[in-house]
């Protein structure tokens, strides 16, 4: 084992991973060095990057105006801080670009390090907002199974995956579920868009009414879910929410923390799936993943409570993180923004998302045990289940079908990943991702699928039909 | 108004500000460059900052070896995650340097990005523990009043400080608190170090068996108080915690986001404070706020349950960001420890905060508003308060007296911090402060300070002893 592997086997606490099993094996990948879509580890195998990362490495790697941009911010103002009404110019310039981009109604950003961060402080505006209106009763917030909103105490709940559940004692008691729009495992059968919006928006009507309005004070939801599975709503889904919403004043929250700057061919997620938000998060895609920088947008009708009756209840606002607003974090969105505007990128993910949801399609069209292939935009996944009379059914996880596929790929040196509960495989390229490329991550996949579709036939796990 | 500064007033949501203050006069000082230990704002005025930012910028502004850093590791990758045992080699090295410096009996290191998160994440790791050793009711976090933990949804609550509370519904029902090691407000008058420790060790005692040892997983404690007014705790007081905490089978987590890599003089708060912690979180000096990054370094004790019994239970830990272990901020850190270690800024710390506290003794002797000075290495402050025949007593909070005396140093161009929570004034500078420096910071604090006694004395503030 390499010098860096040991340490990392021996020193580092993994995210989302098995601690024995690193402890004692290691890496599976030391990543090196990166360019464009290619990851190269520290053995000199290249890897297809087929998911940005973790869906933030929008502009590609290895970008030189982003190292530019974070050294001269450096090197000129290396730290400053925005508390006491102290500022950076950064910082200030950033906001100003982020609301230009994002939809009418909104009009400040308040910055953090993380997408969890931002969702966390988006529960404090809810509780905070209803504070200063006097409904102290109005604070539980509706999320969505397989959402995926963050990881702190209050986020990871707000995340509607069992596995991010399970010994942590979330979600916190004022966290409540509704269904996903999920076509294979929560479309009835038959059941046209305009009639699973409905059934959808009135499972949420139901759950606000049981209960009590008086007790809820936000919904929050992905503009198309991510790390859920890559689940994009169906026609009429956010508008038939916002009713029910409204019908109760309960605000919306946009998680655009993977959608927001340009992934779905949109600037912005929310409008691009019907959805009008009272609030934003943002992080991924504002940096590229080169720097963590998260931004929290607060709507107009927020912000007078905030700045109105809530100033002159509580004062200061008694919030904020050491690494809000940071100059260098925002020096490196500003470089990160200017080449997705220069380059046209969000022209190119809506371009390149459809020859990829093209190209899935076209490829996993024959393969018995695939459920779906769906996606917007440059976000995607192949849905593998097992095929009986009655419909899909899922696989046994000990199967670890989506895993395995994962697993293979990234052994033919295309990395994707496998999403939680149930056997959904995504991609999420770089904006810079070239039908080749794409072409390469979707065949390879296709082989690994298919390699393990024979696996399971040959160990008797797909029935016959 | 310049136009920087007009987009901050219209776009930025300021952290810890009056909202609608800021909305119509803007910032108090729009900060543009800075080296060393001074900062020049848009108008080319120089402010000596007293405060490191806040308390982080440990190496001082303006670093070559930082920036380059940064640039040189997003150029070679500018990004990868640690998800399913995927890493990269700057947070392995670092993990390892972090792990050098660490007290004996930790071995691993969960990274994060803000001192928030690691506490955060310290939340969740007791929990867990807990859980997979089938003490599913130990779950109690007793925190300190005046002690600062962050200001997500959890570490909020952690913070013994009203004002992050008030409109938030902090604490979360979890949290207990109890007294701080205060000379002022907490200490009994004739009360020796001693009887101070053991009284306040009582004190955890009788709460935890008011709570049911049974419900108390954790102690938080930061080794010296940073926010809550720098307070440093009495001899023998950490050892007198130990002890009950070990009798009931409770961790001691120790917050060194501030004292951790140098800033009382040592690489670690704890062992210079004579605390003997379970679990450490780790932030600002270790980058000296040049990039947003933390730590949880993890004792063998909680790591053996987590990697063993932990991973048979609940399989993939379920916990990580998406910037969790970022190359970058890697690289950041590494060179700051460079710069720390070449430059000997931990012995330079102690020289320094010597100085630094014989200087405020000295400088504030006479005035009689003066209930303390105190601090230790580079933390600092003088307490003020109303003198009168039965002892000190708080000013109004609406008197502002702290604030005051920080607006009128500011205007003398140096930055130094009103806490809450009463009126103390904290230095925090970088480590590389000059006597000269640190002379002009005093000098200027104690001018302020004796026109607001002035201005108290003149408005019949001041009762008449």
């Amino acid at each position: 084992m390499s010098g860096t592997r040991d340490l990392d086997r021996r020193y580092v606490f993994h995210p989302f991973s098995m601690a024995q099993t690193h402890e004692q094996g290691g890496a599976q990948m030391m990543a090196r060095s990166a360019e464009g879509c290619w990851i190269t580890d520290d053995d000199g195998r290249r890897y297809l990057d087929a998911m940005a990362g973790l869906w933030c490495v929008n502009v590609g790697y290895g970008r030189e105006r982003i190292a530019d941009a974070l050294a001269d911010q450096a090197r000129q103002l290396s730290y400053f801080h925005g508390f006491s009404s102290m500022a950076t110019e950064p910082a200030a310039i950033l906001a100003q670009r982020v609301i230009d981009k994002a939809p009418d109604g909104f009009s400040k950003v308040f910055f953090g390090a993380s997408g969890s961060d931002a969702n966390d402080t988006q529960a404090k505006l809810v509780w905070y907002y209803n504070n200063v209106r006097g409904k102290p009763e109005k604070k539980k917030i509706i999320a969505r199974d397989r959402g995926y909103h963050g990881v702190s105490v209050m986020t990871g709940g707000l995340t509607g995956l069992p596995g991010l559940h399970a010994g942590f004692d979330l979600p916190l008691p004022m966290i409540r579920h509704v269904s996903a729009p999920h076509n294979i495992w929560t479309r009835h059968a038959g059941e046209d868009d305009a009639a699973f919006s409905a059934r959808l928006a009135q499972e949420l009507e139901d759950l606000i009414l049981a209960e009590g309005p008086e007790t809820v004070g936000a919904f929050i939801a992905e503009p198309v879910m991510g790390a859920g599975g890559v689940i994009v709503p169906p026609e009429g889904y956010f508008p038939a929410i916002r009713q029910v919403l409204d019908r109760y004043d309960v605000l919306l929250i946009a998680d655009e923390v993977i959608c927001g700057f340009g992934r779905l061919g949109h600037w912005f997620g929310s409008p691009a799936t019907g959805m009008t938000p009272d609030l934003i998060s943002v992080a991924k895609g504002i940096t590229s993943g080169y720097a963590p920088l998260s931004g929290v947008l607060v709507g107009d009708k927020v912000w007078q409570v905030i700045s109105g009756a809530g100033a002159a209840k509580y004062g200061v606002f008694g919030h904020g993180y050491t690494y809000t607003a940071h100059p260098v974090m925002a020096a490196a969105a500003l470089a990160n923004l200017d080449i997705v505007e220069e380059e046209g990128l969000v022209a190119r993910a809506a371009e390149m998302g459809a020859y990829l949801n093209t190209a899935l399609a076209r490829a996993f069209d024959d393969l018995p045990i695939v459920a779906e292939t769906r996606g917007k935009g440059l976000m995607a996944a192949v849905e593998f289940a097992r095929p009986t009379a009655e419909g899909w059914q899922r696989f046994d996880a000990a199967q670890t079908v989506g895993p395995r596929i994962v697993r293979a790929a990234l052994e033919d040196g295309v990395i994707v990943r496998a999403l939680p509960n149930g056997d959904a495989v995504s991609f999420s390229p770089p904006f810079t991702v070239t039908p080749e490329e794409i072409d390469l991550a979707v065949s390879t996949v296709r082989k690994a699928a298919g390699a393990v579709c024979d696996a399971l036939r040959a160990d008797d796990a797909l029935a016959p039909l």
